[in-house]
């Protein structure tokens, strides 16, 4: 496996979307939220996603130069609409909006249509950290889910994103699919030929499965809880609420009618909004308590839950953020390292925009 | 097992809590909410809680003239200080403070603490549909829940409840615990001398275990997702989520240091806050679209969800609040029944206020 430094496919990544005609801004954002994923070691959301981006750039299914416009807004809320742009590029203007207005109002709300892929929700929630505000981030994506009791892959893997700044802790940051795993977990045990556990998949009638294919053979995956015993309506509301929230927010595809974020499913024929739905949150922690009081309690709410007592076998508890902040602090140090096929994906690509790429 | 009409059952309530010295008016809020438990099929929340109250109240955990203040404002969100009141008075208030800043900026906003237990969650949050408002609920709760790799209880059941108005289809109502089961499935299941499911409760040192009793032997709850391997660490965030938004934004005790729902659990000695803490938000559907536009891509959510392919063995697909709802008309034509252990409890006390109970 190659090894690059975080500035070498920084500098790549901006300069492939600057030659599929993004501005050096937008591509600097979509650069960004690239390397944060690789970093954060969720890779699934970083450098193997650009063919995706090129290929739907290449169909003329995502635009590079886009116009970006509210479309409808309150003190506190507004209504993006993305014109079709790589996701990172709204995503990152809708949050910025939001973020406006919660230093006017307390609390800042935005929704996002006719938007695609964004890469990793954490991004934009943690944009909120350093204005001391709450940041929140979820969005809709392409259909997998079944609801309860249903074999109808209707919902997404609908992640949310919620940070929370501290004091003298690092932040709290959560950024988790409301399903019980990722999609991407699946190929991956597929390509090894391997059986995954039971609670993940189910076969095109709706019985248990280990086959990590099975979505090929009319399969769908389980919603957080995975069967209704262990509370998989519960994965369901949840999946529906993040659905709600970024599309009938905003006016976007919901549920089954989310367009595809690959270039090799073709575009749905039925739809029922424009595009992918985001939807973002910023909430000043000045709104309810002094900025210190809020962060003291937040400081102490992290030590309670670091000192939980670890159950047997387990070294240490966890508080959401720590395990990505570690990552970061690693990948810095060491590099981040591709994959094979990743990087003779980005060589091809590289070549035929001439960018330079070794 | 007795059955007893809505209206014989409000009264009781309502007249109960004015003779603990409710004004007539919070007394109604505290019967509706008893009651909205009750007609939806969730006991756990509805009559058999009345002697938590009765008893809190006679050791003085609980003030039943309480001073509800708001503590700090901006024009989108708001704390509340419920001054030891029954859970239900300052919650409803604080729902419709949310309401009212929703009016003026779009959204509302407003942590409450030094509050008590405040019966279903949903409640509150289906106060906005009737505005045309998206309502918000959540609320921490006694802790009994491990976050993952952990064997301390430092969580409660910690509920999320959301309400979404439709237009001609029936609102979506999202009301649901951030683990697979609520506490009062265990107790079933220990009266009855029966095993639990896997996936439930572990031991004290992590283990899993189908002992329904186990949480008086150092055990604990697990969280949605159930083990690491199923998302457990998911559940967790959430669960985490709903507790500093229900605490650290209002100032409230938060995880372990949640005080007891009942009287024979002691106060604990160390507090980091006041009281429970609850939080409640309204968002106007028309801060993001017409309500005409939002609604009627609502109404066709609801509808697709609905109409999805049933899994082998399965008669439909349900919609989040459809269940609750089918068990209000059904309560209403029928009744509602209380056990014999409920209703006894239910006789002495009206015994001891003088209050008329049969």
């Amino acid at each position: 496996m190659q090894t690059y430094t975080y500035d070498y496919l920084f500098a790549f990544t901006r300069d492939t979307f600057m030659k599929m005609g993004c501005s050096g801004s937008d591509a600097t954002t979509i650069a960004e939220v690239f390397l944060a994923a690789e970093m954060r070691d969720i890779p699934s959301h970083g450098m193997i996603r650009l063919k995706d981006y090129f290929q739907l750039w290449q169909k003329g299914r995502i635009k590079t130069a886009p116009d970006i416009r509210v479309v409808h807004e309150t003190p506190s809320t507004a209504v993006i609409d993305g014109d079709m742009a790589i996701g990172m590029v709204p995503a990152k203007a809708s949050m910025r909006l939001a973020i406006e207005k919660a230093l006017a109002t307390g609390t800042g709300w935005v929704a996002t249509r006719n938007s695609n892929h964004f890469g990793i929700a954490g991004y934009y929630s943690m944009m909120a950290l350093e204005h001391d505000m709450v940041g929140i981030c979820v969005t809709n994506a392409n259909p997998l889910v079944a609801p309860t009791f249903s074999v109808s892959p209707m919902m997404g893997t609908n992640p949310i994103a919620v940070a929370v700044p501290a004091g003298n802790e690092p932040p709290f940051v959560a950024d988790f699919a409301t399903t019980p795993i990722a999609r991407g977990k699946l190929a991956v045990a597929e390509k090894k030929g391997e059986k995954v556990a039971l609670g993940f998949v189910q076969d095109s009638k709706g019985y248990p499965s280990d086959n990590p294919a099975i979505l090929k053979a009319g399969g769908s995956m389980l919603t957080l809880g995975g069967d209704r015993l262990h509370g998989s309506h519960k994965g369901y509301c949840l999946s529906a609420i993040v659905d709600i929230f970024s599309a009938v927010f905003s006016g976007a595809n919901f549920g089954p009618f989310v367009p595809p974020s690959v270039a090799y499913l073709p575009l749905l024929e039925e739809k029922v909004g424009e595009g992918t739905g985001h939807f973002f949150g910023a909430m000043r922690i000045d709104a309810f308590r002094t900025a210190g009081e809020f962060k003291l309690s937040m400081d102490r709410w992290i030590r309670t839950f670091r000192s939980a007592k670890p159950a047997e076998g387990q070294e240490k508890v966890l508080v959401p953020g720590d395990i990505e902040r570690e990552a970061e602090a690693r990948n810095r140090k060491d590099g981040i390292r591709l994959v094979p096929a990743v990087r003779d994906d980005l060589m091809a690509i590289a070549k035929e925009l001439s960018v330079g790429f070794e």
